[in-house]
């Protein structure tokens, strides 16, 4: 974060500001001292991380002082892992994109402008970072507590780990992204059925054990929910479609 | 499946019997066919899908009968990764395991002994197969669900799949395991208490959209307790610690 003074001369001077600071109560904070200036012509990027509510009322902010605002999510690969580059996800105003994307695009190694609507970048945190992301490590974690309990190594348990991860990435990015896109639940392969019945052994293995199995019972209540709702036969990407309240 | 009769005379001629019929029901009845014989100095190998269970009372046949018992679980790599080989995880008789090793390693291109439990293939399924891969897939639905209801593409979405499923092996391989395996929980990372922010925000996020978030909600009660056990200050991977009932 640089210091305050010296962010109202950059932004005073400045058509494209990129806000890197604590979060958008801070962002926030430094345009309020651009005390002089209104912020016509000039485009603010917001590259906080904070809920879409944070996003929207800054950019309803920064419009209603006559700027354009982008905001930006930085999805970063490990840091031990160098040969990979970091990923930004932009949402907001279509003509700022158009204008500084040639300037914008050098900061990752993949820039991917959302849409128009400046939440979109924190939604996606919501879904991936959240929905996925951390709901798969919290999975990993209940299925190596009932491992180690019932006499399994989880060093032994690497090659499956890799098995594992490596189906997760051909289902998601060859299968359940096209189904959902083309509407097609249609499967040659396990369906919602199959795997429900699976999951029921799996889980009662885990209870069996004394695991609480949190994850495992939403998951069952989710296979059971699309088979009520008639996608018995479908590929189980159809938890898809009965995923709403 | 082969024929009864023709599987009658593969036993009885054979020393080492790769069962790999319907189910552990089917098994018990080809192996009953065996009449006159007993299976002393035989290794039968069961690499039908069931539950701990049916495993254990396989082995406990086998063993009933003179001869030594083996399970096996095929885990595989999609189909269409051509270039990508199998695992096999057997369980059970360890000095079975020693003799046919050599014959029995070929069969995929990775074959891990999990220990002398017969049981302990079904398990690892029920770990992985179950409450990782199940759990991840079910995740990745539910995000998949509330990113479009709120306007995002999930084609769009595609680069950001792909650094999450990148983060997930690096933490599960580097950092989860070996978190566990030492007891060492410690973090200059992300602690519990920051995910449990995160989770919170990312959660009502997809609540206010409409979607009903089972398993961001289980994922939620997780880090809960975690946190009221005293781990907030510990890197998210002490979840392992309180998934017991």
């Amino acid at each position: 974060m640089i210091a305050e003074a010296d962010a109202v001369d950059a932004i005073t001077a400045s058509d494209l500001i990129v806000l890197l600071v604590l979060d958008y109560g801070t962002a926030r904070e430094v345009l309020d001292r651009v005390t002089g200036e209104d912020l016509a012509g000039r485009t603010i990027v917001g590259a906080m991380t904070g809920s879409s509510h944070d996003a929207i009322a800054l950019a309803e902010y920064v419009h209603g002082r006559g700027g354009r605002y982008l905001d930006a999510a930085l999805e970063m690969y490990p840091v031990n892992i160098g040969t990979r580059e970091g990923l930004i996800n932009f949402g907001g105003d279509l003509d700022a994109w158009d204008e500084w994307r040639a300037l914008l695009d050098p900061l990752a190694g993949t820039s991917v402008f959302l849409g128009t609507d400046p939440a979109l970048p924190a939604y996606a945190d919501a879904a991936l970072a959240g929905g996925f992301f951390n709901v798969a490590m919290g999975g990993f974690l209940e299925a190596a507590s009932f491992a180690t309990r019932v006499g399994l190594s989880l060093e032994d348990l690497r090659p499956f780990v890799r098995v594992a991860l490596a189906l997760l990435e051909d289902h998601l990015l060859n299968h359940a992204i096209p189904a959902i896109d083309s509407g097609d639940f249609s499967t040659d392969q396990a369906t919602v059925a199959v795997y429900l019945r699976a999951v029921r052994i799996w889980r009662e293995e885990m209870i069996a054990a004394g695991q609480r199995a949190g994850l495992m019972t939403a998951n069952l209540h989710n296979l059971e929910i699309a088979e009520s709702a008639g996608y018995g036969a479908s590929a189980i990407y159809a938890e898809y479609l009965t995923s709403r309240a």
